[in-house]
């Protein structure tokens, strides 16, 4: 056939489907989707995409098939990656790639081998909004940054999540499930390394699912000091017009800027906004600038040895921090006297 | 004359403008302003306000004066709250009252012997969009609160400021000055008291001034565990349409609100807005609600011994909390290898 292909293992989320969608604009059609537990996600988007639904995954591992992607339970996405090794496939998984510190231990085995790339959907990276505060900072236009702070609110949908999303153990937990990307984006704006993580991740809802926690509150301190604010949960009313009313506040010392992740329906706009002030501008939204490439085409010139924005070091690197700012954080019941740990 | 007058002791903060026509509105007249330092801004004012400045304070602590306002440099504040307590005279002071553990016992003896009444200008009480938030909490629009953060961002306008400003000792210095608001509201806002605070002071601008420290980031931890987060800086740029764009967020499990404080001139508003999502509603500016009285004409209820909405329980509380809270933080140079301690 010639044409280009790759293969889904472990359809859990829909964050897949913005693989599946830039593999297509890319040129490559789908072999298969594999799904080892509850199909009922992967049966959606196979027939949404016209992408069979395979039973045997290694039917999806042979000559034809260039790369995987995969959004298995977030626990199992290191079993799906090691076993794409063993084929020396190159495998794209959602975040988080890892939830635990021995899943970090064997992700870093196969990083160091280098036999495979792995990538991860650190997609926020690639967002519009985001990926112009990145240029402004580049460009000095907010001088010295002397705080960040980032709010990620988030809809719940407790009934149309599966099972595993509310088990720490399998999901990783609000904190590693939702501030990988926060991690990643402290590193890419300051260019310095995460130093320490304290906050807490607290529970006050939902006793049935008893490892499942709510919010997260964490101050994260960079290698120079810099502390910065990071604050997510799972509370974002119904009635919003979006899943979530994301938001990033960058101080300098030369100017200001606030991303509205989601855009802001009273101005008009469910797509990102940016807000910038400085010395000489005033408080206005700014022309967004598009990243050079999808998060998807930046993986493969990451295999193939070209530019990218993402490599192994980021995908490490923000995997060590959440799991190192998991481990530093409480759990704590609210309201409470005293402190609980998560039942992992 | 039979007229009510008040007069002024201590001029270092236009804030003392608020006192002044709230008194105006309440029918008193001012006898006078006296400023022990530098008379630049009390001759403004008082040119202003058509104000005699008077050579001796004692002048103004006669039996016809009711009511003393003070807006000294922010440590002499207690000896003039000492000074009204030996002439009889209950006193309203510009925050923060205190800057020093010593300043805090000091009137708390005041308060203790309960010879005069003690107020102090916490205004965002009675900042009608956090009014507004007020009373959407109180009514359960918001459930159980899941999370608090506050931004205090402020123009520095190193110019015009006194030295004394820039002085940890005479100031208080970022968190005693501006966040002392912020712990006042939480209390308020939850009805719980400050357990403890974890946070860093920072400073990388101005070296020339080496006790001013240009951001604070602090986590505030409540009775019952909720976790909130505060932020403050000197950073807003010149451009921006405001002082500072002082932001609310408070997240239930019933809805969310946004306070944008000064607005939001990309909404064609720089008056406040409150913003309020929840499962019935979506997301909108709601109408705000002005409060029962100024907060001059509150202290005068106080004075009375009638209803009012801060008496000297919310003064201590809120001084103690950000005097333990500076206590409690890291003062730190950015970028910097090591931790500094305040020059105070």
């Amino acid at each position: 056939m010639g044409e280009k292909k790759f293969a889904i293992i472990g359809c859990q989320h829909n964050h897949i489907e913005i693989f599946i969608e830039q593999m297509y604009q890319l040129g490559y059609s789908c072999a298969g989707i594999f799904e080892e537990h509850d199909r009922t996600l992967a049966a959606v988007i196979a027939e949404k995409y016209e992408i069979p639904l395979v039973e045997n995954k290694l039917s999806l591992l042979g000559e034809t098939i260039e790369i995987v992607g995969c959004a298995s339970m977030n626990h199992e996405k290191i079993d799906v990656i090691e076993l794409c090794e063993q084929y020396g496939k190159s495998i794209m998984v959602d975040k988080p790639a890892v939830v635990n510190q021995d899943g970090l231990a064997r992700l870093e085995v196969i990083i160091e081998r280098n036999r495979i790339k792995v990538g991860m959907l650190l997609t926020e990276r690639f967002h519009p909004a985001i990926y112009t505060l990145k240029q402004y900072i580049n460009q000095g236009k907010l001088g010295e940054l002397v705080h960040i702070g980032m709010r990620k609110p988030h809809k719940l949908n407790a009934s149309s999540r599966p099972a595993w999303f509310f088990n720490k153990e399998q999901c990783g937990g609000i904190l590693i499930d939702l501030l990988i990307h926060d991690y990643d984006l402290l590193r890419w704006f300051t260019g310095k390394e995460i130093k320490s993580s304290a906050g807490l991740v607290g529970k006050s809802v939902l006793p049935e699912h008893p490892t499942f926690y709510n919010t997260v509150n964490v101050q994260v301190e960079l290698d120079d000091g810099l502390l910065t604010q990071l604050y997510a949960d799972w509370h974002t009313p119904s009635k919003s017009w979006t899943w979530g009313d994301g938001r990033i506040f960058v101080t300098g010392t030369k100017g200001f800027a606030e991303l509205r992740l989601s855009g802001d329906p009273l101005l008009g706009s469910s797509t990102p906004i940016m807000l910038y002030a400085s010395e000489e501008e005033e408080w206005s939204k700014v022309d967004l600038i598009q990243p050079h490439a999808t998060i998807t085409a930046d993986f493969l010139s990451f295999i193939k040895g070209e530019a990218s924005l993402l490599t192994h070091e980021e995908l490490i690197k923000a995997s060590r921090a959440v799991l190192d700012a998991d481990a530093a954080v409480l759990y704590k019941l609210i309201p409470s006297s005293k402190e609980s740990e998560p039942h992992v």
